[in-house]
């Protein structure tokens, strides 16, 4: 089974990994060459759990040309258009599309591309960091939850669970998967603008007196617009889930700070609160909080000139 | 006529000298030690359109006994309560109390020191800067707009309109003060949070694609709520001032600003947006950009230790 990894990041490189020792045909893709070049030079260096040097083919995405069993996506949701417009060359009629991305809406995009029957949506919350071109680091476990959106493609995809399995991965396919990845994106689109504005980690933006009215209203704009988008959500649960998370992850900087405030890099905002903003207008749904939050983070990346 | 200015930062600094040029007797009140040493030993020293340097009293609030004609209300929005409290003795059956002060609400606050009669509000766009302890910097021009709340004492209030445009200080009975108060707010309320989270002066702010939203956003909550309390607020109207003020204020970082990121203080949120969320509950009009703005500003403060 020929598996590639488009958007070899942290998340990429822990995929790759797992499913290479699994002893899957692997081809990371990525657009960084830096660590291209680190990767084919001295190979995929992983630190954390374990220490691991491994051989495992990477190149630019327009540089594939074998068709796919299974593509892993895992790019930043803004590079998501432009990966499928790159890998196009590799999609054939038995390629199966996972899409693991964090955020909302990405099955509209992945369609333009993939026929409905082969697009399988996920969401993880496996973790995994980048110290550098090359080096990875993986700590910690995870768990996959998948769902091929034609209910006709659940078998192939139970196939495609059992090789995730092989490789550790946890994964279950999940007949509900879109509860989860909204779930996902409320965690997502509480602490990430908050912690990317305010400067701080998790621990201390909940700590806050503000932090509870805050991801409060923003939770309710999320299950507002994603009931009326035919998705059962439980507010009590997801706001529980989002103040255990906050608990486990208090030393961490969400990635929206890391690149809004460390690597002056764009930010998944329009795929998270802007996402749920934009819905909500098409469904005629106020979203103020979503709306002002997701305004804040873009007005603050225009000013420290990130494009 | 016995004038104090109760609290002398620069704004209070600018309206004393003025008047002490002008002839009147007039008491800084401040409790501020350093800024009270250096006036006491060296004198209040002028620069900016002007080099001058003046010997006028200044004491703390406390210290003060005689009684006053006109006190002028210059503090901090949260430091009002206490000043009142602290000025209790100096406030007889014959002082005028002005309030000067940015923000919303402050007659609440005044009422429960000073009977009705006796309250002047204004709004004035008067600037100023402090240097360091005793260093006022006067540049520009500016005007003050002042009403009794009380219609009978318009004829007092205008002798005190006599007395600031003898020290050039460009006033006039305006009989509709409290729409120039809300106006003076929307401006404060839009610029003010907005630059102290961006961390970015006006300009910049108001150059980002989101800002014309958001201004529109946080304009709309005050004129809903203005008007739900009687006040008649046009809307097209302040949005043009708003941002016609931007303009003119581009290179200038707002107090908030000033307050949050360089010399974390407490901010005034509270009494700008914040008082109109919290108005805006109790008339059960949704002020959910004003609620949010006002939470992140709060927390911001939190997150950097200010209390």
């Amino acid at each position: 089974m020929l598996i590639y990894i488009a958007g070899a990041g942290a998340m990429g490189c822990r995929f790759g990994y797992q499913l290479l020792k699994n002893g899957q045909d692997v081809i990371l893709l990525d657009n960084w060459d830096a660590h291209i070049a680190a990767i084919q030079s001295r190979g995929l260096e992983i630190t954390g759990d374990k220490t691991d040097t491994v051989h495992i083919p990477i190149m630019h995405p327009t540089e594939a040309t074998q068709k796919a069993d299974l593509i892993i996506l895992f790019t930043k949701a803004m590079q998501l258009p432009t990966m499928l417009q790159e890998i196009k060359q590799i999609i054939g009629p038995r390629t199966k599309v996972l899409c693991l991305l964090n955020g909302l809406g990405h099955e509209d995009v992945i369609r333009q591309y993939v026929p409905l029957k082969d697009i399988l949506m996920g969401v993880t919350i496996w973790t995994a960091g980048l110290e550098g071109p090359g080096k990875a680091i993986l700590a910690g476990t995870g768990t996959i939850n998948l769902q091929s959106i034609d209910p006709n493609g659940k078998g192939d995809a139970e196939q495609i669970v059992t090789i995730l399995n092989g490789a550790g991965l946890n994964a279950i396919y999940d007949d509900d998967v879109l509860p989860n990845i909204w779930r996902k994106a409320c965690v997502n689109g509480t602490m990430n603008p908050t912690c990317a504005l305010l400067e701080c980690n998790i621990g201390q933006f909940f700590a806050t007196d503000e932090a509870p009215i805050m991801v409060k209203n923003i939770i309710h704009e999320f299950v507002m617009v994603g009931e009326a988008k035919g998705i059962a959500l439980d507010e009590d649960e997801i706001t529980k889930y989002v103040m255990d998370t906050s608990v486990k992850a208090a030393h961490h900087y969400p990635s929206m700070y890391q690149d809004l405030v460390q690597n002056h890099r764009p930010t998944e905002i329009n795929y998270i609160n802007g996402a749920v903003a934009r819905m909500g207008k098409q469904l005629n749904i106020a979203t103020p909080y979503c709306q002002m939050i997701t305004d804040l983070v873009l007005a603050k990346q225009q000013i420290l000139g990130i494009k």
